[in-house]
């Protein structure tokens, strides 16, 4: 028994399921680990650190992998797409910024481009600049998005690809976690999913273990979208964009006094960055979204992959039609 | 043919679909006629109108309607209650408020409790009360609600049942608009669905026709969670809890300028109303969720029902499993 779709077929894959490319969590080791279980594992590229991204693709191996990159980030380093088309990428995935700029040499690559989008004008852009693959997130998304809920987002997009673009394939992001996530994306429309905060709280991510424990303790009530640790952090995210993270001392001083943060920058950027350093997940950003309150276990990846689409047949299996 | 789950058995429906008891928009000609379509109709009790009600009960018929209350309004006359609990409804449902203090007389009115929940905590509350049906409400929702989204919220409140009271249902709310919404609501481990933009925009709802061509007109991003009607027409409600509504001039005016719009409320309040019952889309709140996008004819609500239950059947049918 397999789950197929035309995911599985076009990028020959075992399992309809990309792993998000998380900036600073997600290494070669975890995108090899995806990959290796059946699904399609992207390195998060994130703010671009040329080196880091070297080491992360000999890390991935032998392992056919892709990169993700924050759009807007990149714009400032073209150069690093360079670097990781030399790589022959599995794919390559731009979040967060207009993806017009980057998408002809990564067409000329032979590289599939993976757009993800938070609106209805994101998709349009996005399939403007010959997106083979559009993710649908929703703001249950750990780490940066916005707002729309997957639920009714998802299926509004695949209307949207159904009437504009048929041959555009949709995965659907935020708050998937488990085979009942991966199940009920398949119903909406979605040719898979790609999984961010599940794949976080595994084994193979670059995270801290004070970290994991925080996401194995908390509930999905315990987040909350903000854009102070990116003030905290100086990083000139584009209006509109906020984080997801668990709620804690940091966000319980500074969200909602935003500008005050702005001003104590140099001082608070320092302490934010010792902070996440040390794992301390009280004065720094824990990045996990909602999805947090179905995950009680850090795992190696290949075990949340393989339980999330033995739970998602069982699912699709079940007789409710009388 | 037919999906058959634990809610269709107990309350004796031909479909798992629940109309939303929405204030204003759903009195007893839709509740009615959801009923009549094999669902469950709940008239919207709103912020409590005692000969309104009787109206609508009477114009409900001889179908088996219930009802909804907004909690911690109908604290403010709690004889409401009595009075739709001498109609013998189908049930009774309690949305934004501890339903402890009502939960006696439901129960010694033999009648079944649904609490409808926007966080763990409101689960928990709900369950304490003697709950019969949880919904769990995403942020996607129309109308009043919070932020979290249905795609996460859903299976975490189903393992919460599981893991504590069995045989307490489950209904999912928040951007459910047609079968594929539904499918993959029980994908998600509910027993039904809570249906409210979708039957707003139904030719039974009291809806004006204005606001009604918005919805045909908009998509899923044109909407915002805002206390800005809330502020507008005076109404105190508990902290925490927004209105998703259309974006418009109204919102444009006013959201991020909540202080300075209560300073303002005399004149404000006057004017919200004036537009309101005018069916000016511009300078009142026009109350739908991110179903919008989802949506684009205003039917009777037999046909909604009808083909929302035919598509889930068709996905549930849908061969993925190889």
């Amino acid at each position: 028994m397999a789950i197929q779709t035309l995911l599985t077929e076009r990028f020959k894959l075992r399992h309809p399921v990309v792993l998000a490319p998380m900036a600073l969590a997600g290494g070669g080791k975890l995108a090899a680990a995806v990959t290796a279980a059946g699904g399609l594992g992207l390195i998060g590229g994130g703010y671009g650190d040329a080196d880091w991204l070297e080491t992360q693709f000999q890390a991935a191996g032998n392992q056919s992998v892709g990169c993700g990159f924050i759009t807007w980030s990149l714009a400032k380093q073209p150069h690093l797409l360079t670097n990781v088309l030399a790589h022959r990428p599995a794919a390559l995935m731009l979040s967060f910024g207009d993806p017009a700029p980057f998408s002809p040499s990564i067409a000329a690559a032979g590289v599939p481009l993976i757009c993800q989008c938070q609106t209805m004008g994101h998709v349009r852009e996005a399939l403007a600049a010959g997106a083979a693959v559009i993710v649908a997130q929703g703001g249950e998304a750990g780490g940066h998005g916005m707002s729309r809920g997957s639920l009714s987002f998802v299926p509004e997009v695949a209307d949207h690809l159904k009437a504009n673009a048929p041959d555009v394939l949709l995965l659907a992001a935020g708050g998937i976690a488990d085979g009942r996530g991966l199940a009920a994306s398949l119903m909406l429309g979605a040719d898979g999913v790609l999984i961010g905060t599940r794949l976080w709280a595994s084994q193979e991510a670059l995270v801290h273990g004070n970290h994991h424990k925080a996401i194995v303790d908390s509930d999905g009530d315990s987040t909350l979208r903000t854009t102070t640790p990116d003030i905290a952090r100086r990083l000139d995210w584009p209006a509109g964009f906020t984080a997801r993270i668990k709620r804690n001392a940091f966000t319980a001083q500074w969200h909602g006094r935003e500008s005050e943060l702005l001003a104590h920058a140099d001082h608070e950027s320092a302490k934010y960055s010792k902070a996440f350093t040390a794992g301390d997940t009280d004065q720094a950003g824990v990045w996990f979204g909602e999805a947090a309150g179905l995950i009680h276990t850090i795992e190696p990846a290949q075990t949340i992959i393989e339980r999330m689409v033995s739970e998602a047949e069982q699912c699709l299996r079940r007789p409710m039609l009388g």
